[in-house]
Parts: structure tokens; C-alpha cells; sequence
């Protein structure tokens, strides 16, 4: 098994916050040096780093180099507020970094946030059921959460425990986290899987060969509803035409009280080009899956179903 | 409105059945020549010609080209046939010419189907509804049916009787049929249009900005069950939780009466290299959607309801 290790993932150095770029991968594994927080937020903006956790990471580490820089922080807040609009993970990170913006609660927020991807992987394999063939959605995996993996944690545990047959990986368009980053970490960890096109994901289901759905989030509303990437909304609604359960693994810096619904949560509508320069082309990042097709939320707290709205912790994660 | 005429997209020629090369479309309008019965079907294999009535007629020609080359018949029906499994238009072509496979033959083929698609598409036009915006899916236009085309046809025909808003191209990975070639024909047509991502067209349905789902079909069999690209069944289920009507264009040279049941037709598995070749993947080329999700299906005849056992045509399409 290749633990992809967390500093590889996202670090801060002396003059830069250094992350694995992931519009690279798994062609090359290459370094992004980003030398300010102008340039953190450029690379949470197009995607060298992503995932709702990882991106808070990495804001924190920017507020720390901006911090040990001499930068506004103010400025650095804003630039890093404003590169992506879904994932509160983000708002979280830089709320925690107000009152120290040190290197070392930068790096208290990271581990903490790998030790909370563990304790769900830990919680959440009581839900896969002996010889479980889970489908997932984009990268929920240690790439986006800086260490381990929210979704891809649990089915990691899982696997482990000895409840994992098989992962079916949907590519993921437009950006392909799935065929790129997903099978790129399954391959690493050593678990059978294979990348099916988006439109695939019902008929294996039809053939009955899936049991479960697993997937990440980039913001719980306080009823439940999940925002995660485009396509979960789809595998939620045909999750429930074939009686499978969908889980939804995500933190506690992923839920937002503040958002009483999936309708406050903003939607990123990225450049139509990522899916075809040569056309008209729409391209929603995100899509919101409504808390009733939602089986269980599992967050570092426990198992969570419904009525969310009682059984959600009440309060988001405390940066140490 | 730029037509794309029936022989642009397949003729015969003295010594070779000429194909326009869908796989190059849209970025170059490039023909691809098919000296031999064995160059049609490896033309078909690889999706040179594509579309279950354009590949039929493609076939037809090949019959055509190995009789007046004096190329064994009896090979030339055996590679074709063997070129693509599951749209059954293809061993209907072949029957077709067994008694007469002559040039006129093959040409009468290709213009009936071309006349059969116009048929469908003027029976179609009163399923959409004033302003409709439509979800289509792969591509089922006239590259598809050498001319004019089923489902996309019928959204042609009622897009000039002022029906048709907007049509929505679900891009169909993993060869992107939808983004290349819907696209690229609707585009010449000058009806409006959006390229969107697979898994994204769930999100457009919940959001209201879908009104119906229109798509061809590959294989009909007896009972209504419709064979199409992967990703249609996906698009059926979610048409239905959405309350939406799917309706599917196809020429009675698409039905099958020998299979009872979806169960019955062969789904075609090709090389999961179309959708990585870095990882393990899979790539069933159809999926199976059951008549109970499918609100009509449009063939020259007209629209026909379920029961579809009662209601569908008896007698698949005579060659002339």
C-alpha cells in the first residue's frame, strides 16, 4: 500500500506553499510553488489543488506564508475567500486562521483534518457490507482533503476491514478526478477498481453489480442537503431507483449552519471551455443532492441519518 | 439552415463506398474510401460510420461494392455482419440485399430510411410542447441515419414548426458523440443549444430547464425495451423522477421482433482504453432502457404507447 503522505500533498515551506499539482496527475507528479497568496488562491482557482478540505489547507497555509511574508492579511483573505465560491471548508479555514495566523495553526488545521478523515473512515465501515462493490464520484481521496480521504477514507477502512470487493470509479467530467486522481490513489492503495464513463454508473447498477454509492461534499446545509461535484445528483437519484444507499463522508468544517438548505449554497458555474471550447457549453461545477436521497452523512462525530437537521453535530469543527 | 446531404455522409462510388470519417468531425470534414466489403466493416467497427441506420447503410453499400468488385457475398454478409453487435438495422440492411445486391438496392435503402426519418420527424412534432427545451443525448442526427436523422430529426422538424427553444447535448462520453457531432449538426442547423457534461444533466432537470428527453435507439425490442448509447437508461430514470417524458425516434428497421425483452440484445462491450487506457476501466458501448420508463416511440408509422407489445408496428420496414 502507497500512502500518499500528506505533506506531499500540500506543505507550507519558508518562501512558499508547495502543493502536488493535480492537473498534472497521473501523468507527472510535479511541485506548484506558490509564493504568495495571490498565488495559492490562483491555484485553488484552477484546480492544482482542490477538494473541499484540501482547499482549506491550502488557504490556511496562504494566510501563514502571507502572515510570515508581511502580506496584508487582510488582502490575502479576501484573495483566498473569493477563488471558489462552494466549498465552506474554504471560509472555515481563513475564519480559523483570524486570530493566529501562524505557521503552526496552519498546520494544526491539516492534521487535524487527516485525523478527522481517519476517525470517518473508522465510523463508516460498519455501513459497507461484506464484499462491497462501492461506486464513488470525483476525488474524495487524500488528494482532497490533504491526507487520506473522506470518501475514498471509508472505503480505504473499509477495504482494510476486509469489506471491499470492488470500487467502480466514475470519470468525472468535464475534469476527470475520477479517471485522473481517484484511480490514480485506488491503484496506489492497491484496491481493484475500475473507471466507468458518468452515463455508465446506471446500467451497472441495473446489472446489480453495485451496492452502495460513496461520495464526498463541498458544503451541508443544515437539513442535509449535500453540494458536491457535478454528477452526485444524478448517482443519488439513480441510487435510489436501484434501492442502493448513498453516504455522504464529509468533516465537520464541511457543514454550514448557515445555510438552512441546499438553495443558499452558491453554485460554481465554471468556463464553459472545460467542456468544449468548440460549442456552446454549460459547465456547473457542483450540484446539490437533496438530504432525502441521502442514506447517511458520516462525519468525524459518527453516523448520521435522518432527520439531519436533529442529528447533524450542531457545531463545526474548533481549529486547535 | 445548412443540410447535410445524404451523400455526404455515405455513398458508392464505382470503387469504394465513401464514408465522411465521423471520427475527425467537427475539427476536419475529412472522406474516408472503402475499397473492400472488409474495409466497410472495419469502418463500422471503428466508427468511421456510426448510427444504427447509417450503418445499415453502409453495409448495403459494402453488398454492393463486393458484387460489382466479385467479391465472395457470402464473406462480404459475414464480415459485415460481424462488424458491431447491437443495432439490429445492420442485419436488416444485410437481409435486404441478400436477393438483390445491386447498387439501385442500396440506394433505395438509404433514401427510404432518409424518407423514414422525415416521416418521424413530422409524426414527432406534436409531442413538443410550445417553447420545449429538449435533452438529447449521443448523437442521432442525420451523420447517424445517412441524412436528416431520428431523434434529432424530430427535434429539427420541430424546431421549424417554432416548437423548439433550446436543446440541451448531453456530450456522451466516452467517444463524445453528443459534443462533437449533435453539436456540430445543430450548429449548421441554427438551432440553439448548450453542450453540458453527462452527470450534469440531472442538475438542468431539477433546476426546471429541461422539459422532455429525446433520443434514437439502436435495438427495439418486442416489448418496447430500447437498446441505445450508454447513458440513456441513466437519462430514462432520471426523466422519470423528474416527472419528464423520454420519447425515442426510431425507424422500423430498428425494431427487433426476435428479441422479447432488452434481456435479449447483445450489448457491446469495446476497448476501455475509449475510456482510459492509464487504468483499469470498463465500457459497455449500450445500455438497456425498459419500456415502462419510455412515454412514446416515434417510427414511421407514428407515435406508439405502451402497451408496446400491442401497439408497436408488427412488420419491421420491406426493402424495395
Amino acid at each position: 500500500m502507497n500512502e500518499l503522505h500528506p505533506q506531499t500533498i500540500v506543505r507550507l515551506e519558508d518562501d512558499a506553499v508547495v502543493v502536488l499539482d493535480q492537473r498534472r496527475l497521473p501523468d507527472e507528479e510535479i511541485d506548484l510553488r506558490c509564493a504568495s497568496a495571490a498565488e495559492v488562491a490562483e491555484a485553488i482557482r484552477t484546480l492544482a489543488v482542490r477538494g473541499a478540505p484540501a482547499i482549506g489547507i491550502a488557504a490556511a497555509y496562504g494566510v501563514a506564508l502571507a502572515a510570515a511574508k508581511g502580506e496584508d492579511l487582510d488582502d490575502a483573505h479576501a484573495v483566498l475567500l473569493s477563488s471558489r465560491p462552494t466549498a465552506v471548508n474554504l471560509r472555515w479555514a481563513l475564519d480559523a486562521m483570524r486570530d493566529d495566523p501562524s505557521r503552526e495553526r496552519a498546520e494544526r488545521i491539516h492534521a487535524d483534518e487527516v485525523a478527522r478523515c481517519r476517525a470517518m473512515g473508522a465510523h463508516a465501515v460498519e455501513l459497507f457490507p461484506e464484499g462491497a462493490r462501492v461506486l464513488t464520484h470525483c476525488n474524495a481521496g487524500g488528494l482532497a482533503t490533504g491526507g487520506y480521504g473522506t470518501a475514498l477514507g471509508a472505503v480505504r477502512a473499509a477495504f482494510e476491514a476486509g469489506h471491499v470487493e470492488h470500487v467502480w470509479v466514475d470519470e468525472t467530467r468535464p475534469l476527470l478526478q475520477g479517471a485522473r486522481l481517484t484511480a490514480w490513489e485506488l491503484e496506489g492503495l492497491g484496491i481493484p477498481h475500475a473507471v466507468i464513463p458518468d452515463g455508465a454508473a446506471a446500467s451497472f447498477m441495473a446489472r446489480g453489480e453495485v451496492d452502495m454509492v460513496v461520495t464526498g461534499a463541498d458544503r451541508i446545509a443544515a437539513n442535509g442537503d449535500t453540494a458536491n461535484k457535478i454528477g452526485t445528483y444524478s448517482l443519488a437519484v439513480l441510487a435510489a431507483h436501484h434501492d442502493l444507499p448513498l453516504v455522504v463522508v464529509a468533516p465537520t468544517s464541511t457543514l454550514d449552519p448557515a445555510s438552512d438548505s441546499g438553495a443558499d449554497i452558491p453554485i460554481e458555474e465554471r468556463d464553459p471551455a472545460e467542456v468544449t471550447a468548440r460549442f456552446p457549453a454549460r459547465n456547473p461545477a457542483f450540484d446539490v443532492t437533496p438530504a432525502e436521497l441521502v442514506a447517511a452523512i458520516v462525519t468525524e462525530c459518527g453516523i448520521h441519518r435522518a432527520p439531519y437537521p436533529e442529528s447533524l453535530p450542531r457545531e463545526t469543527a474548533v481549529a486547535r
